[in-house]
């Protein structure tokens, strides 16, 4: 398998996506009401999603595309090379905000995370890595992440993870919340990976993900030794969905030890 | 007074010490430790601050400065002309991040806002209002806001309000976080407010902020038809500390009345 040809594929097809996504919202910004914003961008979500499909499977016939329910192949095995797509992450900004939203996409062979990406679309800030080649950010090599303690850590945790809800004991998180430097909510998974990356989150968590939200993540973040894992401390499978924490070393035992409680094991 | 030329000169100013913060990042790319960035953008903040100090102080020598403490001038009252100054909003932004902060200015004339600005730096997003004149975004026109129901917006409220707090009744915010659409968290009252300003977010709220946090926003924000006060529905003062919510017309008073339960009065 020729890994480097693959990566500069897949890089160049993730930024005609991109382009193709500012070129639509330039051509529509007299956006009058809320109802045609959301006409408009379901619109594009579509377009991309297709514009990624139809590119793969013409110019890799044997590889498999895990994407949303009802789109890409029917992968219930990590078997071959497959590709890990959420072409807009961060549904909710694309929608509200048209800005803060990632394409995210990780290349998989036999469930091992080879290339991963993360596009910030709007910010035009490009992540990519390839397994053992280190993780970089518009071509930057990022350094390698360093531990800090929970006191001083700034954690990616949304405030509806400190409510009731049915994952998590959510007494515990918001211990977390209270015992961390600060807290920050982003929208998005894959931005708020990418800032895991780059050391400016120490550490994200939600309580239900899907595998395209952190498959292109998952490949980035380790490169910078950072840990991923789901909320039970266990590898990611990368075929269903699933609780997820990502952080520096150390910081991800610590939060998973003494902050993690889940309802349903 | 000439608002026009205060106005030119306050875009300058702000957008000089943009420069400057840019500037002093590029020079020093290489950070090699925690410890040493630490030291690198306490020296930064410093400097801004004693930029814009000279700078108002030496032009506008009848006007006052209000900033943190220790910084500026001690006012009491909103008589006269004061220039409300935060040169670094989202500190622990500018330390962890070295992006997503703001400089924040709102110019009152004897309590009343005549002129906001906020500039995200690292974005180059310049948001300014003249009461007025409407709202712009690097110089576009910011469209007016329409309201919008609880369960249909999306608001910027950090999870430690939803912990149990000395400020408010955290369960009636965790309701809240419940019954709307989404939150986020940016770490920036300034960068949270114009998201509010352009319909990004469509409510902010925090149970503690200085008036140097929300002088600037609090113009743009009227200027597109929101509404701003403390959470007791009360005007803000721009002298003391206070709780803080902004907010879409119509959901600011639906937030106030049902979401709100304020421990101390």
């Amino acid at each position: 398998m020729d890994w480097g040809a693959i990566d500069r594929y897949a890089k160049s097809l993730i930024k005609e996506a991109g382009h193709r996504i500012r070129v639509s919202f330039a051509g529509k910004i007299q956006i009058e009401t809320k109802a045609d914003a959301n006409d408009l961008v379901t619109d594009i979500d579509r377009d991309i999603e297709q514009f990624f499909i139809s590119r793969i499977r013409r110019d890799f016939p044997g590889h498999r595309i895990l994407g949303e329910e009802g789109f890409g192949d029917d992968v219930r095995s990590g078997e071959g090379v497959v590709w890990i797509l959420d072409p807009i992450d961060g549904t909710m900004n694309f929608i509200h905000q048209q800005r803060n939203f990632a394409i995210s996409l990780g290349i998989y062979a036999d469930g091992i995370g080879m290339l991963g990406y993360i596009y910030d679309v709007m910010a035009d800030d490009f992540y990519h890595a390839y397994r053992g080649e280190g993780a970089y950010r518009n071509d930057e090599r990022l350094p390698m992440l360093a531990p800090v303690p929970v006191e001083k850590a700034i954690i990616g945790v949304n405030a509806s993870w400190v409510t009731p809800n049915r994952y998590i004991e959510h007494e515990a998180i918001g211990q977390l919340v209270s015992d961390c430097r600060g807290t920050r909510s982003y929208g998005s998974a894959a931005i708020e990976l990418a800032h895991v990356a780059a050391g400016r989150l120490d550490a994200y968590l939600s309580m239900r993900l899907a595998p395209w939200d952190v498959a292109g993540g998952s490949v980035i973040i380790s490169e910078v030794g950072a840990v991923a894992s789901n909320l039970r401390g266990e590898e990611l499978d990368m075929i269903s969905k699933d609780t997820f924490i990502a952080a520096r070393p150390g910081l991800h035992q610590t939060v998973l030890d003494q902050y993690i409680r889940l309802k349903r094991t």
